[in-house]
């Protein structure tokens, strides 16, 4: 402990000394305007809510109450809830992923476990592959560890561009891992074709490069048969992240990993750091509810719900946003994604949808990992929050603010 | 996205790739040890936990089931529960903090408000200034950047030595924080006396460097009047970490910070990142159980039965071991400091109390900051998991032990 006098760096004079890349951490513009835009009355279509109105709430309830009042370690730390992996075993199986409970490790939601993972996987300055739009929450969970971003065009219609992913590879790139959204895209909206799943999990075999797979909308499927996710094809070089928050309810924060067993270890150790232990009683209320509710009809009761939000948001944008407008159907997920001509930029366009109309979006550029905002004519429409009939009067609303701007210019 | 052959790196045959600092994450013997020993039937001295028998089951239960049946928000993602801050506030008031409901910020609990902090504050291979025997949560939290500690010896009847920290600073250490716990010291169950405090926080405010206040016993004081949090000398550079885990219950993982109101948008960037939101549902659960039922009465409770089963660990104490060993009765917290003769390895004991005695506590030496073991005769004993009877049974069986050991050498 010999501190000499060049240790000391220079104060500013007022406020603390943060680290580095947190001086410049604040609220984006984007972030400011949709704070401002959380009021009563907004048509909202800009976060990946999922509607309250389809909790299954008497079944929570009903849980709840026999947790408390028979479970005295539900109110106490804890390990994780042995019952709890069992039912996401099940669950898993149900998207044809088969894994055994020492695979599973329980997280405080999704976005936990993408962050422990990160936290084991990456360097300060290591190189991650991922899409060029993508999760603004999983840029976050990078961003303190300033990597190198290798970034990857996606086609809406099939997936993430495996063919460059497999190019810069054979050039040499090692990143720490591959990051994923195989179904139901977020922003994109788009789910990997079966041959390009086949090819993304032979190139982590090939290359021994982990892809972290996250699965937030897997059991959101609206066409007949869902594809598995990647995990599904491989059990060593996929770590899958999975969520209760879009099938259950956000608010109890528990998700989980389903990861190659000697990892797990290591990642209760990084846990432990975090948050000491996943919320002992939300952990039993939810295995509760697993095994004596209906997870089936719940599910189905989503989809079909969901799917009706689809097709009502389809046909409003059918007819009321112009000929020019181009998007796919999505069949996973809870977004549309809309490409506008390149006039149009939607950053602008939410300002004026917000004051004028009372609908809120998400502008494309807020997905960029690049610099460049290469998608200032796109947006992101959420279709699971609102009911159908707002979903009409909120996209003709939009579509007629759109037309006026292209009548314009 | 220019990728030059001589990026790759050398993987190793046959497992994933992890961070350099996460090769040799694992679980330490100790922890395999306490793992083990989590069983019915043992004794446990060991963890800081507080005792179900003693949780306020029934008002959680009605302040639950009022929650869910009228609050359709609560089971929706959300941002911080406003009426909480302000039962914070009140709360904070007890402990003669003066703060606005614009400084709280509300966490997955207070480890995750430690690691907030650490991230918007600490540099990788910045400096950190703590006691030589510290909570090992917080070296964990610290222990992914890398940092040079800087660490000062603590009076076990007085606390930190601010003279040390004085020297080191007029020296020109320059940590990104120091690191305190106040009150009922984890784990030398020590209370900093008010001189200590005043000197403390005006170092803070001298040299500019926040103090860290981590404070989960606070409200757990014995004597008549407990001092003040540090937060309550100086709003500027003291940002206070709370937990609700021991006054109410561990399960419910929510904490929160006291900070000055310009760090808040920052803090609620890297929560975003972290894990999107605190659990909105326990939230309301805590915030409306502190609306409804007396918190007053229920801390008198607990201030009550803690301060007997401290009174018999005390007295126990002065039965079973060695007149020898050296400990202050702590007039706050959870826990006891014993010193035992310098030929006692309590690392050593440990075992055998497990095995034999089937009791356990935690070895000092879990708790050095340096690699040199200096507390390798000192235990740290836990008296607010077990009743009374338990206690005296318990310390009587590892007195025992000790007295054999001593008799041995």
């Amino acid at each position: 402990m010999n501190i000499a006098p060049n240790l000391a760096v220079t104060r500013p004079t007022e406020a603390v000394l943060l680290a580095k890349w947190a001086q410049n951490v604040k609220r984006s513009q984007l972030q400011e305007i949709l704070f401002a835009a959380a009021k009563p009355g907004i048509i909202s279509f800009a976060m990946g809510l999922p509607d309250p109105e389809l909790f299954p709430v008497k079944g929570l309830i009903r849980a709840s109450r026999q947790v408390l009042a028979s479970d005295s370690l539900a109110l106490q730390y804890g390990p994780p809830f042995q019952p709890l992996k069992s039912r996401i075993v099940e669950l898993m199986a149900k998207r044809k992923v088969v894994c055994r409970e020492e695979q599973i490790f329980i997280t405080t939601g999704a976005q936990q476990g993408m962050n422990l993972l990160a936290r084991l996987l990456l360097e300060p300055g290591g190189q991650v592959l991922t899409e060029e739009m993508i999760y603004t929450g999983f840029q976050q969970v990078i961003e303190p560890y300033a990597p190198r971003v290798l970034s990857v065009p996606t086609d809406v219609r099939a997936g993430i561009d495996v063919a460059v992913v497999a190019s810069l590879l054979a050039r040499g790139a090692c990143p720490a891992f591959i990051y994923a959204i195989s179904s139901g895209h977020n922003p994109l909206a788009v789910s990997l074709t079966e041959a390009k799943r086949l090819q993304l999990v032979e190139l982590a075999r090939q290359y021994r490069i982990p892809i972290i797979e996250d699965d937030p909308y897997g059991f959101l499927n609206y066409g007949d048969e869902a594809l598995p996710p990647l995990r599904a094809y491989d059990d060593q070089w996929v770590f899958y992240v999975g969520s209760f928050s879009k099938i259950l309810t956000p608010a109890l924060r528990v998700g989980w990993l389903v990861v190659p067993e000697s990892l797990v270890p290591k990642l209760s150790v990084v846990k432990e750091a975090s948050d000491i232990d996943t919320n002992t009683f939300t952990q039993r209320l939810i295995s509760r509810f697993l095994e004596q509710e209906d997870i089936d009809l719940h599910l189905s009761m989503l989809r079909r719900e969901y799917r009706a939000r689809r097709d009502a948001m389809a046909q409003a944008l059918r007819e009321h946003f112009p000929a020019a407008a181009k998007w796919e159907s999505p069949d996973h997920g809870v977004f549309f994604w809309v490409d506008l001509p390149y006039k149009v930029d939607t950053l602008a366009l939410l300002d004026s949808a917000l004051e004028k109309e009372r609908v809120a979006f998400i502008p494309g550029q807020a997905f960029g990992v690049e610099p460049s905002n290469r998608a200032t004519n796109c947006m992101r429409l959420n279709f699971s929050h609102s009911n159908p009939s707002l979903i009409r009067e909120g996209i003709a609303r939009v579509g007629k603010l759109v037309k006026e701007v292209l009548n314009r210019i």
